[in-house]
């Protein structure tokens, strides 16, 4: 698309791209956006060096398109045009832009599929991770599943956990790269490579001898509670159970540990837990004051996709401005550059406005989209982690039960709503009209 | 518990690890090991420099446990041990390990969530990806999913489903990384950005005067078709449909494509496919050449996660030999170091048995566990990318309906054989007796 754009003289019409989510994944009421930032910088790093133009000079079906020309342009590549978007954090909907891109229509265009790849999983991960915070109703929640996904996503994924609400990721890696607390306890290999349970502990505690966490699932959980009390007594800061009936055991555990002279002993769980099955476990009054939460949050394992997508919505070439939109089946898209205005009651968000880009906001409402990038230059600086963590979880915290029951909204009666403009359905008219007539 | 092995004088305990998947995931029937091999080099790179070291000694609970001593270690750490393990395109089951690592004991263990974050993704992703290439019944598959997962886990993506049959993937970085012929059609922003669907086309043929392929379901899928046959004639390598009824479109724009001169153009067919409606599209008669298939194939979508285990089977200590094993509830693993033996009828997987590792093959029976490490150097030459695939490629075309089949196999009745060889139990019940007794 560069090179027909290079060649046909197109280089210069000036687009408008938007990225949006088409429709929530199922059971999701909500979105989280995030990696928004990271891929606006992974856009402005976009460059093209003399190995990437090697190898495309080497592509069949690209050898004749990549003239010499064509090759300066893409050493000089960078992008120079402007951005608006959400802050990492910020709650998104179906139907509204996160992003909106305004540049050389190349310059547009050639970052898609880097910055949709970065928002999706992001966002992805962080909403699946928000309904797991939520479930754990004030407990702690730790990542722990850096095993279940690729290397470079687990390292994403305990970010974006972290963001919206998680105290830590046993993801050493993302420790270090953002300053995320770390925490894990010893393997079952730790005791399956001793004599017996007893000695294991002993020499775990020995090496941690300020206080540490025993895992006493590997033979048999109670026996394992009762040596992890007797062995580690006030040096015990907790134990964690990763198998079995987690309810019961964690009951029993507790019992084990107050009458063993444990009782600032924290029960951590985990194995295979998710938002409903942490749900349950709190319903029934289990006593468990941290989940380990993994797979199921580094894959958002009920919905472990995101279809977000980043669409033309306007170009402008020789003085012309040309609003546009997709017309596909079920795929329809609203045309014309659009910013989005947040009604709050508090902190909570109330309705979304979806208007042209112009329109002025109604008193009360926020505008969602803000300057990121203004000439190809950053304009607003990067907030910190901890900054937009604060944000998400006061904002998180204030959602009503129509926002954060875990199943699926009934059918438009408990949707959020989007509205939508009067001149941006009239836009849409108007061009369906010109391709259709 | 890298600082509880060191300081407690158990470094040099000698340990041998297997990693195994305990089932496989609904409605698999098979699973083919991918990443196995880039997970041994990024093992045998783990190193510890500076800045690590840094970091670690500014984590709260291990500042005590990091003593100079411990650092020094580090310091001078790599992996010296030994490792076996299936190459990459090996069908494997559940059960029996992929990998066997024997070493000292920090060596085997500190790896440990690296490696089973490659092997995991990449097992689970080129495990889809065959169902998706079977299911396409010699028709071409195109890997296009980049922007539904993390960057980094979409280059591995890419790869993994060009390991299985693939013939390309529209992610140009892993077309450049690994070799694999990139491909893809220009997108409807390309369409959108023209006065009419005419002028794109003409300008996407001027761009690609030796042949191209045209996307033509922007605005009407077969007015698309008419006039990319009208533009392009027999520069028309063939046409996109991303969208709508598939089946009855494909039909449809054939009609057109032959009558209006181009019967050699192809019909590509993307949107939301998978297995299963590859598979209904074929069997109902659509004449689909290739199909591009993205978040389903990246996201192994009805299987978002793979459950691969890293666990100790053995360890060996002041001369003494002793075999372990977890016996969790649900969880339990075979102790003791492991063969896998497979029987074989031309190409086509029969029969596997677990055996321990000292076991002689029956007659006709191949290892599937081959050395790979041998004190911390590879042994065996990574052989290449096409090299694999065309040996997945065989041992895929060969399998049976009872392992094709997209359904689940009926409980036992029509799973894959894995026999635990009499001397595998016997071991386990003196393991489970040791620590019961």
């Amino acid at each position: 698309m560069a090179a027909g754009y290079f060649h046909r003289g197109l280089s210069h019409t000036r687009a408008t791209c938007e990225l949006f989510v088409r429709r929530l994944p199922r059971p999701r009421r909500y979105l989280v956006a995030n990696e928004v930032e990271a891929a606006i910088d992974a856009a402005l790093a976009l460059r093209f060096d003399d190995d990437d133009l090697a190898y495309l000079r080497d592509v069949p079906g690209l050898r004749d398109a990549l003239t010499p020309e064509l090759e300066a342009y893409l050493r000089d590549f960078r992008f120079r045009g402007d951005i608006d978007a959400v802050p990492d954090g910020t709650l998104v909907f179906a139907g509204a832009p996160l992003m909106r891109v305004t540049a050389d229509i190349i310059e547009a265009q050639l970052f898609e599929t880097l910055v949709l790849s970065m928002v999706n999983h992001g966002t992805m991960v962080a909403s699946k991770a928000a309904r797991i915070v939520h479930a754990a109703a004030g407990r702690a929640v730790l990542e722990f599943g850096t095993r279940r996904t690729h290397p470079a996503a687990a390292i994403g994924a305990a970010r974006a956990a972290y963001l919206v609400g998680a105290v830590g990721t046993s993801n050493v890696e993302a420790g270090r790269r953002y300053g995320i607390p770390v925490s894990g306890t010893a393997a079952h290999m730790w005791t399956m490579t001793h004599d017996d349970e007893v000695s294991s502990f002993e020499n775990y505690v020995a090496t941690f001898p300020k206080g540490t966490f025993l895992l006493i699932d590997t033979y048999d959980t109670l026996r394992g509670a009762e040596r992890a009390a007797k062995v580690a007594k006030d040096k015990l800061r907790g134990v964690r159970l990763d198998s079995g009936d987690l309810d019961g055991l964690s009951r029993e555990v507790r019992k084990i540990l107050d009458r063993e002279g444990c009782p600032e002993a924290k029960v951590v769980a985990s194995g295979d837990l998710n938002e409903y099955s942490i749900d349950r476990l709190l319903r029934a009054g289990a006593p468990i004051d941290t989940f380990g939460v993994g797979t199921e949050l580094v894959c958002s394992k009920d919905a472990p996709s995101l279809g977000g997508v980043y669409k033309v919505v306007q170009y402008e070439r020789d003085g012309k401005v040309v609003p546009v939109g997709k017309l596909s089946e079920g795929k329809a898209t609203y045309p014309g550059p659009h910013q989005v205005f947040r009604r709050l009651d508090g902190k909570c968000p109330i309705r979304d406005r979806l208007t042209l880009v112009d329109a002025e906001p109604e008193e009360g409402e926020v505008p969602l989209l803000v300057p990121m990038v203004r000439g190809g230059e950053r304009c607003s600086p990067s907030s910190t982690l901890d900054e937009r963590r604060a944000t998400a979880m006061a904002t998180l915290a204030a959602l009503p039960p129509g926002l954060t029951a875990l199943e699926s909204p009934t059918p438009k009666a408990e949707m959020y709503p989007v509205v939508v403009d009067a001149p941006v359905q009239a836009l849409l008219g108007e061009v369906a009209k010109r391709h259709r007539g």
